[in-house]
């Protein structure tokens, strides 16, 4: 049973020791530059986290751990060159460090080293493994092309939202404890309940992700308030709204959408009224406590170790408090 | 135990039922189209020739074969954007059809769908088909990482050149045989064998590739003769010209390549007869049926089936003397 300063650790130390090789350089770079640009590595800890659920780790469970982590920094590196963005973690996205081709080749043979690592599970899990994290992938890269498909369209309805932040972000969560829950000798049953779990966390935490853009605090945020309502994203705060405006108030946040040369602060200031008027913030936060709500209430079901019950509890309630 | 024509017919049934979804249509439909180009399907014929080499077909030996073709397809969709090339089997290509993102993203799913094939393989021989096919699908970027490396590399070795085709080509074709071997219940000494055998014919066949954009018969190569040439491709012909011509012939020779407007027909023809008093053509033939009856020697040491081994020796034969 390991602490998560510990966990983090050795998620740490064994990322920067990956077997990536040094040649062709340009293949190669890219992998180990992304990696180190950091994270929380929420995705691996949340692997270990519930593969000691039972009160014992795995000596095996590191690597296929870290598969996730670097399936998840794969989907970056691609996700980037779609969404042409220049910044990663503050730093220069890869195509943007090297070049478009770069990013498209290192990114397919980093998804090669995701699998290589998946395949280090205990060979009795392999198969198991494999069906969730291939079925996984496919609807992660399903919620990429959703969310793509979404910037064409005008009319994004809370169901359409929802599936797509569940495909997007919310069944990699899940895949990430059902793994654990395989590595930690759970059975099939409760292996099902765990991915639930991550599933509902994963959906809250993007909820809360939402709400922080428009009502974090900038410095414990990291990134520019109010970046969603300047660039239009259809977050769940704007879709909400949209539904819930009468005609006048309507018009007044299409105005606000299809506004150019527009003063940033101002904008936000305008949307953010709008929001409060129709008390958004009240709304997607029992929204967002629901999905948390129902992943503790899952988890109550499962049978599981008192002090790795709690090690997980005290990880994931630190998340979700991050803003408070 | 099956004919070429049977199995073909079998691969390409196969191919159009695979279970790919509907929904999200830009994610899903480039994947079918690109599959529904056609093909020799040569691969997966190599892996179940291969597979019935003791004179039996694994019935699970169809999804896994599959799993090398698509894989060959996604990898032909990324190439594709990272060569910018406009047509596929004179068809448009996935990014000119319908966008770059959508080519990047489609590849990814469908590099996904390679997964999930070759896991459908007897679980008995998983493991040990996961990590050859990561080791493969690892190689297969790096083959490519090089060939975009040596577009800015004046001086390609024949050495560079012949470990650049290994992994671009070889490899998988080497691997095709080694999954064959794998399903076909031959011991592990003979899958590295049968693995060795497929390398030599990918190398064998990319040489041939090379002189048959010079000298083959339009009609039957299907693509404009000399269109390596025209692109200043660093062909084996082209290295070898260059390595053996003295001072007077390659200043000619970079004469033609540093040429810009000059027409195609005259370059091709001035290339040709450059390549015709070095002795290029023989040379290559040379070296390209040294392979050939590397492959050819070792096959014979592994121990086949008399009729299986007909059925893979005219396969293999028709495709070397296509143009022969």
């Amino acid at each position: 049973m390991e602490s998560i300063i510990t966990l983090r650790k050795s998620i740490d130390t064994r990322l920067v020791q990956l077997e990536v090789k040094a040649q062709p350089r340009n293949l190669y770079e890219p992998i180990g530059y992304l990696l180190a640009l950091g994270g929380k590595r929420f995705r691996p800890l949340l692997v270990l986290l519930t593969a000691q659920l039972r009160g014992m780790q795995n000596p095996k469970a590191l690597d296929p751990a870290l598969a996730v982590e670097v399936f998840h920094n794969f989907t970056l590196m691609h996700d980037d060159i779609m969404d042409a963005a220049p910044l990663r973690r503050g730093q220069p996205s890869v195509h943007e460090k090297w070049n478009q081709n770069t990013a498209i080749l290192s990114g397919d043979a980093m998804f090669v080293k995701a699998y290589q690592l998946i395949t280090k599970i205990d060979p009795s899990y392999l198969l198991l493994a494999m069906n969730r994290f291939n079925e996984t992938a496919l609807e992660v890269c399903e919620g990429q092309q959703l969310d793509l498909d979404f910037e064409q369209i005008v009319d994004v309805s809370q169901a359409d939202y929802l599936e797509m932040i569940r495909l997007k972000t919310a069944v990699l969560l899940g895949f990430s404890m059902e793994l654990g829950g395989i590595m930690g000798g759970f059975g099939r049953e409760d292996q099902e309940r765990l991915y639930k779990v991550g599933e509902n966390l994963g959906l809250g935490f993007q909820l809360m992700d939402d709400l922080l853009d428009v009502y974090g605090d900038q410095q414990k945020v990291g990134k520019q308030v109010g970046g969603d309502i300047i660039a239009n994203k259809k977050t769940f705060l704007m879709i909400n709204a949209l539904d819930l405006a009468g005609t006048d108030v309507r018009s007044q946040l299409n105005g606000w959408i299809s506004m150019r040369d527009v003063d940033s602060m101002e904008k936000v200031a305008g949307v953010k009224n709008i929001f409060n008027d129709l008390g958004i913030p009240q709304l997607v936060k029992i929204k967002m406590d629901a999905y948390f709500d129902e992943a503790f209430r899952l988890l109550k079901t499962i049978d599981c170790d008192k002090e790795g019950l709690d090690f997980f509890n005290n990880f994931a309630k630190s998340l979700i408090k991050r803003e408070g």
